[in-house]
This record gives C-alpha cells, sequence and structure tokens, in this order.
C-alpha cells in the first residue's frame, strides 16, 4: 500500500473506532485531553479479552508465575534507585520563533541544519532534558518530601516487592510475577491515535532465573511472545522481530528483541522482550539496603537473580488487533445489489461480541420469546447481543462491523410452522465466509463456546 | 466482641494478609508510602473475582447496561463543572504544639474544647478547605493551563462520555453505563488498612432514566446491590442499610442508601446507592455547551435524564471479603491433637484458588504423574494450585488458610493398587466441614465448576 493508501485507512480505522464504540477521545466534550483515551463499550470488552487471555496463559496456566497489582503512585525512591528521576528524559528544544517544544530527534534538517518541523524558523535552544515522569503532592504539606509520581512502567512494582512474594509463593528459580496496570508517561507529542499516549496499560512478566539461564530464556520468552501474538490473531506476516543492537539497548542489557507490529502509519513496537540481567535488584538493593535475593536450597548459594522481561502494552495491541482486524469486501444488500462491507475479522477469542441474536421479525412475539431463550441460554458462557431492530440483513451488517463471529437468526422454521423436522434449529451465520448452516438450538452452547476458547 | 477482641481480630487479618500474600504495603522497602498498597498474587486473584463478577452481572447479563472505560487523568474543566474543583475539600486543623494537620470532625474534645488527639494541645488553627484531588502538570509547559487531575472518582468519565455511548449503543431508557476503574484522593488521614486508602477502585454504575423513575429505581437498585453481597458471600447480618438523612445528603441528591458492614474496625460505608438527579448532565451542559440529552422517539420529548449511582469500593469490597471470611477453629493435627485451624471461609466464586491438588507423596513418581493429569484437566476451568511439599495435613492446613474450598488428593487407591473398584477416583475434601468424599477424576470438572460458579 502507498503512503496516502496507509493514511487512508488509519482514517477510517480511527472513524470506525468513534462510530462504533471502540475508542473516545477523553475529556471530549471540553476540547479533549491531548494523549489520552476513553475506552467504550466494544474498547472495554475487547481490552478485557486481550488482558484476561494474557492473564490466563502468563499466569494460570502456568505453575511458574504468580501475579501482582501494584499501586500507580510511587515513592521517589523506588524511580530514584531505578534511575528514573535522573535520566528518564526526552532532550528538548524550544523554537524560538514559533514558541514550540519539540523533541530533538524530531527536527527538520535541511543541508545538516537543524529547523523546526513548525515555521521552519533555525532559531533554536540547545537541547535540553525533560523528565517524562508525571509528579504529585501527596499529603496536606507542599514540601519536597512529599512528592510522588505516577509509575512510568510497571516493573519497578515487581522489583521492589521481589522479595515479599518469593516469601509467601514458596517458588524456585525460575519464576516470575506479572502484572497488569497503567502506567504514565509525559509524552511531549502524543501521536498515532492511541499508540503513544500519556496513559497506558502495560502487561508485564519479570521472570526470574539463575545468571546462567538468562540469553536462553530470552530466546524462550521471545517465541512465546510471539505465539501469543498469533494466538489472539494477529497475522504472523505482519509482525517482526527487531534483535535490538547494543548501542541502542539500555546499557544493562544483554539482549532485547523488541515485537513490531506493521500499523498503517508504520512499524511499531508492540512489546519489548529484554534480558535486564539483575541491574534492578541490585540497584534497589544498593538504595534501600534490603536484601533483596535468593537462597537455593540444593547449592547452598545466596545470589541475586537475573531477570528476563517480556513486556506488552495493552493499548498497543488493542490498536494491533484493531488494525490487523479492519477489512473491506463485497456482500449482497436486500436487493441483491453487491455493496461494500466493513467487517473486523477478529480472532473469535478478542471479538468484543461473540454472538448476536436475532429473531426474523420484531413484531412476532414466539420469535422474540425463542430468540429471548436462546440469549438466556448463551449469556451464561458469552457475550451475546440481542437485535431485533432491522432488516435481517442490515442487521448482520451492523455486527460485521463490530467482528461479531456468530449471527443466529430464529425464523419460522425454528418454530415448526415449516414442518417438525428444522423445528428448535437455528440458522448460525459465519462472520468471514457469510454462510449459514442449521444448527439444533440445544447444541449452541457447546458448538459456539468450542469456538471462541 | 470487645473492642480490644475486634483490634486483635484486625491484626490477625492485617497479619494473613502481608504472610500469605494478599496485600502488601506499597514501597515496602523504602518505608511504605501511606495509605497506598499493593496486592499480592492471592489478593489479585480475589479482587479480579470480584471485579469480574460485578461486570458479569451488571453488564454482561443485562440488556440494559453496557461498559466503559475512561482515562483517570482529567481536564480540569471536567472536575470544575462537577465542583470538584471549588468544593472537594475536608476542612483541616493545624495544631500549632505538636504541628500536626487534623481534619476538623477529628478533633479531641473535652468540655467543649477542642483538643489535638496527638498531644492533646488546645493552640489550633482554623479550620481550612483542603482539596482532595491529585494535581499533576500535563505537557513540557508548567503554567496554570496544563493542571490535569486524578479523577477523584470514576463516575464523571461516564457523565462526560453519555452522548458518545448514548449514540453508539442506541439504548433507550432507562440504561446504565457501567465501569469498573482507579480513582485518587489525597486522603489525609489514611487509615484502617486498606479502607480509606489514597489510591482505591471503584465499580460505578451510573443508570440513567426519566425523572418520574427516579425514586423507584432508587429501591431496585439497593436491592440489587444488598443482594449481590449476599451473591458474593459476605454474610447478610453483617451488613446495615444507611438512609442518608436530607441534611447529610449531596443537595442534589433526592434519595441516598449507604450500604454498610460491620468492619473489625467499625461499621462502614461499602457502596452509596445516590439518586443524583440530573444535577451532573446538567452542570455539564452548562459548562461544555454541548447537549446532554436524551429525545424520546416515542414521545418526541427531549429532556436530560436522571441518573441513580450504585458505586461500590472494589478494595473496601475485598476486605469485607477478607474480614468475612477470616475463622478460627479446631482440627486434629498429625498427630490427633486438636489444634487452632485459620480458615477463610470464602464463597467458592470469590476464593483466590478453587482447587488444590495434592499426590499423597512427592517421591513416588506415579502419584505426581497422576496429580499432575488432574491438574491440567481442571486447569482450563479454574484456577488451581498443585503443592507435594509436606504432610498432606499441612497441606490441607495451607489451603484452608487462604480459603480454597476444594482439595484433591491422588492417593493409591487412585493408581488402583487397592483393588479396581477406587481406581481413577480422588478424594475431595471441602474446606468448611473438612469432610472427604470419593469422587471418579472424570466427574471432577462438572462437579467443582458447579460449585464456584
Amino acid at each position: 500500500m502507498t503512503g496516502e493508501e496507509n493514511a487512508q485507512r488509519m482514517e477510517k480505522i480511527v472513524s470506525l473506532c468513534k462510530r462504533r464504540g471502540f475508542i473516545f477521545q477523553s475529556s471530549e466534550v471540553y476540547g479533549g485531553l491531548n494523549g489520552v483515551w476513553d475506552y467504550g463499550p466494544l474498547g472495554v470488552e475487547l481490552k478485557n479479552n486481550l488482558k484476561q487471555y494474557w492473564w490466563q496463559v502468563t499466569v494460570r496456566e502456568r505453575d511458574d508465575v504468580v501475579g501482582l497489582d501494584g499501586a500507580i503512585l510511587t515513592h521517589p525512591a523506588v524511580l530514584k534507585a531505578s534511575g528514573h528521576v535522573d535520566t528518564f528524559t526526552d532532550p528538548m528544544v524550544d523554537c524560538r520563533t514559533c514558541k514550540t517544544r519539540l523533541r530533538a530527534d524530531q527536527l527538520a534538517e535541511k543541508k545538516g541544519i537543524k529547523q523546526c518541523p513548525n515555521c521552519g524558523g533555525k532559531d533554536l535552544t540547545e537541547a535540553r532534558p525533560f523528565n517524562l515522569m508525571f509528579q504529585t503532592q501527596m499529603g496536606a504539606s507542599a514540601d519536597p518530601a512529599s512528592i510522588a509520581y505516577l509509575r512510568p512502567e510497571t516493573a519497578q512494582s515487581i522489583f521492589v516487592q521481589f522479595k515479599n512474594v518469593l516469601d509467601v509463593s514458596r517458588k524456585k528459580l525460575p519464576f516470575g510475577i506479572a502484572q497488569i496496570g497503567k502506567a504514565f508517561r509525559n509524552e511531549i507529542n502524543p501521536r498515532n491515535f492511541t499508540f503513544r499516549s500519556r496513559e497506558f496499560e502495560q502487561m508485564e512478566l519479570e521472570y526470574f532465573c539463575r545468571p546462567e539461564q538468562g540469553m536462553d530464556l530470552l530466546a524462550y520468552w521471545l517465541k512465546e511472545r510471539i505465539k501469543f501474538y498469533e494466538e489472539i490473531g494477529i497475522s504472523r506476516k505482519r509482525l517482526h522481530i527487531l534483535d535490538v543492537p547494543e548501542k541502542e539497548r539500555a546499557f544493562y542489557s544483554k539482549g532485547t528483541f523488541d515485537i513490531e507490529y506493521e500499523f498503517p502509519f508504520g512499524r511499531q513496537e508492540l512489546e519489548g522482550v529484554a534480558y535486564r540481567t539483575d541491574f534492578d535488584l541490585q540497584q534497589h538493593i544498593k538504595a534501600s539496603g534490603k536484601a533483596l535475593d535468593y537462597f537455593d536450597e540444593e547449592t547452598k548459594e545466596r545470589f541475586v537473580p537475573h531477570v528476563v522481561e517480556p513486556s506488552a502494552g495493552v493499548d498497543r495491541t488493542v490498536l494491533a488487533l484493531i488494525c490487523d482486524a479492519y477489512d473491506e469486501d463485497s456482500a449482497p444488500d436486500e436487493k441483491g445489489k453487491m455493496e461494500t462491507r466493513i467487517v473486523m475479522r477478529f480472532h473469535p477469542r478478542m471479538a468484543p461480541v461473540k454472538c448476536a441474536i436475532f429473531p426474523l421479525l420484531r413484531n412476532k412475539e414466539p420469535l422474540v420469546a425463542k430468540a429471548r431463550e436462546v440469549q438466556a441460554l448463551l449469556r451464561p458462557h458469552m457475550n451475546v447481543f440481542y437485535d431485533e431492530g432491522g432488516a435481517i440483513g442490515r442487521r448482520y451488517r451492523r455486527q460485521d462491523e463490530i467482528g461479531t463471529p456468530f449471527g443466529i437468526t430464529i425464523d419460522f422454521e425454528t418454530l415448526g410452522e415449516k414442518g417438525q423436522e428444522l423445528r428448535d434449529t437455528v440458522t448460525l451465520r459465519d462472520r468471514d465466509s457469510m454462510k449459514q448452516e442449521r444448527v439444533a438450538i440445544k447444541d449452541l452452547p457447546q458448538l459456539v463456546s468450542s469456538k471462541i476458547r
């Protein structure tokens, strides 16, 4: 696709997100808050499906990982030790002509001369470091001792609770601590829809191990994580693995892979899988004076574990799911004329609504009653949506546009009005092939459940 | 129970929460952050079970409620309109003797003279309002226009997105918008463990209706919410309903009920069910100039809906679950001697671990292999825990202490070594009665699943 086609595609995606209630600009009625987003009725279901599946495969299905849910408000000592207070900065430049503040790496350049990309001005200040953490005051007094930060990553909550979790969980190395939660970065130029936001959610695993296991586990987790993206329905061909060169890695990392996705706005990072060595724990040991180490009962050694960190962005992955799912094809309208159909090809596991239930006609009470029965039958097992409004083709189309994988229609055959053979059967329509099959109502829970797990 | 007994009980609960990994002090290795808590491996599972069950019954099982997930960072105009910027304050008094800052309503009083409860001093300042919102700076500049707040309640996200959600969801009145998310209040004196925290999570429903439906729906939602607490296993006898008198209600509320729980530290609010009239929407209409109203297609009227709000605290409900579950009884130790048993009597629906799986002996490979098979069989359906360490009685006791409702032991009978009759059966132990029954492995998924839903 050309750049223009990609831009058009992205515009359609953003428009659908608002029109169908996936994502809204935050505080929109007051002009919006730049870089901050709200998830609408479908967005919150999609995001929850993603988070719950990650928790399922990362924590619940493994004996070697336990969960944690740390606070957002963070003691400054934690972020001093981790290096964030001193070095979590972007170099910033001010344009003296138009007064815009710019990230130094986003300046334009013409014949080797730096320019403001906004006004073209060349009167720029020197680059100065600008800390990306949000800070606030805690308690009633306003002295510097009362500063707290909104955490810039969930990882540090895990490192500072490492010893508590080790003590209560009785785990042996290698084992991991997983967390899903919000983090905040005061991005100077939030952009690309929800991709670079100031408030975002992370799904992070810190997997602790013996030093000699680090490189192997880095390779292991990279594979596991790629598998995860395939399992949620992201096309493998749009995923890329970047082996981050040493000079671009954090100085303490012995290896980092970025898992990137081809968004319409370019190839961008979804997740970093980093071998962080024992850097973080050592920093907190130094700063807190606490023994954040591990005692090996078999070898009688005491040492500080190393850590491999697969760190994924929830919002970025939701956006990748949406971009990957967006498709247009052709389908016949009510009169058989072919028209463009927008269809979100979500993996059934991720789809916000799993099954839509339609009585053929809304003014025919037995159809409606039967449809409500089917809804009650399926509801304990999955998120279902009941819709009786409008022509059946229009109702299918509305569900295609939000990616509902299955549509169930209750018609006169269901009521036994066309003979007993088809009584208590319904049509089950597949979103992608648009094919319909006749299925007994009693088989629906098992049949549909098996396709959405 | 006497005050002292209650204090002792609370001490035991707090101690168990740390010892077994329900709740840790946040940033503990750096001396802790006052009023901020982290949830450990069991705490996060318990909290997720609560949130998911609330979402299930409030959103997924209802046709008239949709979800939302709004941002924490909030545009100041939102909170100016809602009244929080101007009036969300506590009156504060400073003690000039010991320099403590106190909430005016927490002063001691002796013979009508106000005293500092800390030092007994009587030299106190006048009460001054202190805003409870956390504030931060967004963007690179430090001017007042860049102030953003951490939301003090999730409700306002819903009101400002009311029109967007109405447009995309095509709902008719009455209908609700539900949200689970974090909110922040700079409490001067955080206390009672996690009960009054600075960072907390809410489960809120804003249920919009016609003005004449408000009082009936207030009564309806109060009943629904009491039912909810019973369904998650909170004893009805420790729940109380407070009909908040008019002079203590917000001035715009036509009726408010507090649902209170008898904590060991006193009777305290878990949830407020408030009829807020159209106050919030009207405020945002005035401040934003946007038409946040509703058009009734049948009556052709256009009006601003009223709202009934059941607003529950996640952390408070988790704490109530823990306090309600904590119990001590007697059980025989390895030698048959009776000893005190700590048992968390969580409702199986809420219990962090549903089922523990024990091979009788860890050094007998066929027992271990069979136990792993049972674990794999149950894992897709529930959170299970495998434990092979120590005497079986000790293992039961460890699970009782975290409230695991079911224990499965794989023994020599399971392997068919005591005859074919009991081959492929296990003992299923009930946490509360400590009774054991013999169950076929193949029946376990259905049997245990039916008890935890």
